[in-house]
């Protein structure tokens, strides 16, 4: 019986690993749709969020469930109750994959982005995508010297944001209001995407040593 | 000890009714700081947010170790992962008036709303705070019927921010990229201010009834 416990909370954190492949995907496909105004593509990933949002309720009704059926040890509460919050990240994610995928849409034939920010579109994309794809792997072999590496992409991820500001408000901006708003939004939504994946990591540094980083970078949960 | 144990939950309840308080405070303050160009209100609102993420580990913790102590029944364990995540939220909605806060600091002493936006920034203020203090209310006396009101002030705040984006793309926008860019931020601010209450009084919904509203509308935790 407590075999079957442990492998019913490993199902979970396996789903929970498998969500984050297809937020990363998702990510990855936004930012495509976005500096490609690939509507196609764009569609895919705003349709593909409802089935995120379906697996989320889906697996918290498992944890849940698992919780309430029998009392779990102290590791496996932690992991437990990680799990729930975890899954509300990745769906948090997704829902912002999605954002960015709908200004794309809302813009076509046009593309959002202005020619002189798309590298640094190219860069937040990449960045927000491999901290998904790391929160993921941590979770899968809870190897947490490679959530470590999450903080420089972070930072990384800040530094693009202050460029995007100082190229908006710079005398340079020549291409309007609408696409200092959607460039203003959309590096929102990349930034929250990274926040997420590193309080997902914290999450994960929490369930293999009990506690949470002292570190003054770890975000709170 | 089942008495202590009850009384020890009603306890956290009561922590986050409290902490609803000082968010729909937050939320206040900073709005009048933004319309007022009043940065000693500004920093108090930032510096204030730091005691609510401190709270929140707090009663995290609590929450936790009521969790681990002694295995609680159905509807006791359903109010104590609500709990775990209405803190979560409130938390969030906290950081959300210090983003706000931090937008009439950075412009200070002018003001970031421009006059012809001052309308829609009372009302957005209004109906952010109004949601918060109901979202309150609902969870200290399990009424739901009033968790319904939130539904209206939801829409109305999806409309002010139609309304917002309507004005910021029209012809009559003279104030410029960065104003454009505070509004189009400080909008999403209030919407997710207003989306976490929402989230917040389906908890209760769901502490009170044992199911999630089947409704639509209701979004997704």
């Amino acid at each position: 019986m407590r075999d079957s416990y442990r492998e019913q909370l490993d199902d979970i954190l396996a789903d929970l690993v498998e969500m984050s492949q297809v937020v990363s995907s998702a990510v990855r496909s936004s930012t495509t749709a976005l500096l490609e105004a690939d509507i196609h593509l764009a569609e895919q990933v705003i349709s593909d969020d409802e089935k995120l949002d379906h697996k989320q309720s889906e697996v918290e009704a498992r944890a849940f469930s698992l919780l309430a059926r029998q009392a779990p040890v102290a590791g496996e509460l932690r992991t437990l109750v990680a799990t729930l919050r975890m899954v509300t990240e990745l769906e948090r994610m997704g829902d912002l994959a999605a954002h960015v995928a709908k200004i794309a849409r809302l813009r076509y034939p046009e593309i959002a982005v202005p020619d002189s920010l798309r590298p640094n579109f190219v860069r937040m994309g990449d960045v927000a995508e491999k901290m998904v794809v790391t929160a993921g792997q941590t979770l899968n072999d809870r190897n947490i010297q490679n959530a470590q590496e999450l903080r420089a992409r972070d930072e990384e991820m800040d530094e693009l944001r202050r460029t995007q500001f100082r190229l908006l408000l710079s005398d340079e901006w020549n291409f309007g209001v609408e696409a200092a708003v959607d460039v203003a939004l959309l590096g929102r939504y990349y930034e929250r995407i990274a926040d997420h994946a590193a309080s997902m990591a914290r999450r994960i540094i929490y369930i293999v040593t009990g506690d949470f980083p002292e570190d003054a970078y770890w975000p709170q949960p």
